[in-house]
């Protein structure tokens, strides 16, 4: 995923209801206002935390009629735990070559 | 990691320098000024980039005589993964029960 994708998905995660909306669609589509629901929030603020999300690719979106229905796209997460996973890998790397330092060290005492 | 902590970090990595940083902080502690060398920004604003991410915990610092040292803290990445995976989980097993439940039907109609 390029840098700037990144950016903007670690931006959209960034929000408490941006999460929990996420965390709702895990369990399947949902239309609008069930989403907002939960919110104590006015529809227009919460229909633009829907908004960042569609923009960087983390829900789409289909109009039936008047009602308009949320499904999550779970790429975008995918990438950013890559992005983690990958920080971790090179982190625990680091730390198994310390490890393997210190043993040599030890070992050239004896 | 409490809901208000995970907005932090997410905030924190929504940068392409931060991430650079704390990518550069995998592969050992590092003085300040060697980790703003391959950015092109005034070193105030740099500084700034280290103070969000010591703020939420993602990196420490040392102060040794006129040097600063920079180390990456790795647990709040490792909450950040953890909140991800477990999102992927919840999605998965809701495809892993769609797939049951058409196996079912199909099963029906034999």
């Amino acid at each position: 995923m390029p840098n700037q994708e990144l950016t903007r998905v670690f931006h959209a995660l960034s929000d408490p209801t941006r999460r929990a909306v996420l965390e709702r669609l895990t369990r399947g589509p949902a239309a609008v206002s069930a989403l907002a629901r939960p919110f104590n929030m006015a529809l227009p603020s919460f229909v633009q935390h829907l908004g960042v999300l569609e923009e960087c690719g983390l829900v789409r979106s289909k109009k039936e009629g008047r009602v308009r229905t949320y499904t999550l796209a779970p790429q975008p997460l995918k990438a950013a735990e890559r992005w983690l996973s990958a920080q971790r890998a090179h982190w625990e790397r680091r730390l198994d070559s310390l490890d393997n330092f210190l043993e040599t060290l030890k070992e050239q005492r004896r």
